[in-house]
């Protein structure tokens, strides 16, 4: 395993880069694709995507803007659920353009603060994890994309398990998250 | 889970759009990324590509027209370190771009097959596995290719492990392959 520290610009050079990776994946895709489930319980590359555009909203850049503030109080608790309501009679297309045109403003809000070492060690409260830094807020929003982006990947591919008759045995994606 | 049955067209769809994906992921991104490995005896998403590009070179397309010949000798076998020779020398944006143009000839190689639902069924022989089907080969290739985008971003994540702190226990592709 490579653990690094973290660092703004090579943080920024994933965030930038997710909603085009999601985009070349999903954009255009049979049904099939877009709404398959891991089970029931699961989400579906669709539900991904409305979780990921309410993360926009409600999760990074406000918790970034609380530490930077200094309020001691606990961030708002984020809704897991919120996409099942707020994507609902959209496109998958519309979905990808919303999460992209919300990234790409995210990034800017991002840089535009000029985050130094200092504030990086700045402290909030999580609801339930307790004392956090915001470089961990950060490293969270890189990771978080990365962990839905293999998510994404790994529902698409369990669709066609049984497909792969005897080949199933090496390809290991297929018994990840069981 | 969805586990659905091997639809043709369903499969290019996902191998036509892999390049882009895996592009829009890595080109550009700085050498941390591109470098980092799970651990001891696991690849970077630089030996990814080369995997991939050695894939489309002697196996999908190779195995596939093996079958259609009716050759009942096993296939060759496929060779999981050619990229560590291979690769040597040569950037991520010279291997994205070998491999882009590899899989665009092979899909467009195995649309010009115009395949059948009997072609589908015709049987091979693999070096270890035994009998295979035509469905099964092409079906393996689409989801080898979901498990590798998966390997990226799980490669790419836990470089962040530490670096996320409290927050590690609710980004599960972190203990994914432990």
């Amino acid at each position: 395993m490579s653990n690094t520290e973290f660092n703004l610009d090579d943080a920024v050079a994933v965030l930038e880069r997710t909603s085009a990776t999601i985009t070349a994946m999903l954009d255009g895709l049979p049904d099939t694709w877009i709404t398959a489930t891991e089970g029931e319980g699961t989400w579906s590359p669709y539900d991904v995507i409305g979780h990921l555009i309410h993360g926009e909203k409600t999760d990074w850049i406000p918790r970034t803007r609380h530490i930077l503030s200094g309020d001691k109080r606990p961030f708002e608790p984020f809704d897991r659920n919120a996409q099942f309501t707020e994507s609902e009679g959209r496109t998958i297309t519309e979905l990808l353009n919303t999460f992209a045109e919300l990234r790409r403003k995210n990034v800017t809000t991002l840089q535009s603060l000029n985050l130094t070492d200092a504030d990086l060690e700045k402290e909030g409260q999580h609801p339930e994890l307790g004392e956090v830094t915001l470089s961990q807020l950060l490293a969270t929003w890189v990771v978080h994309d990365l962990d839905h982006v293999a998510q994404i990947a790994r529902t698409m591919a369990k669709t066609y398990g049984e497909a792969t008759g005897p080949w199933n045995g090496y390809l290991s994606i297929l018994r990840d998250r069981k």
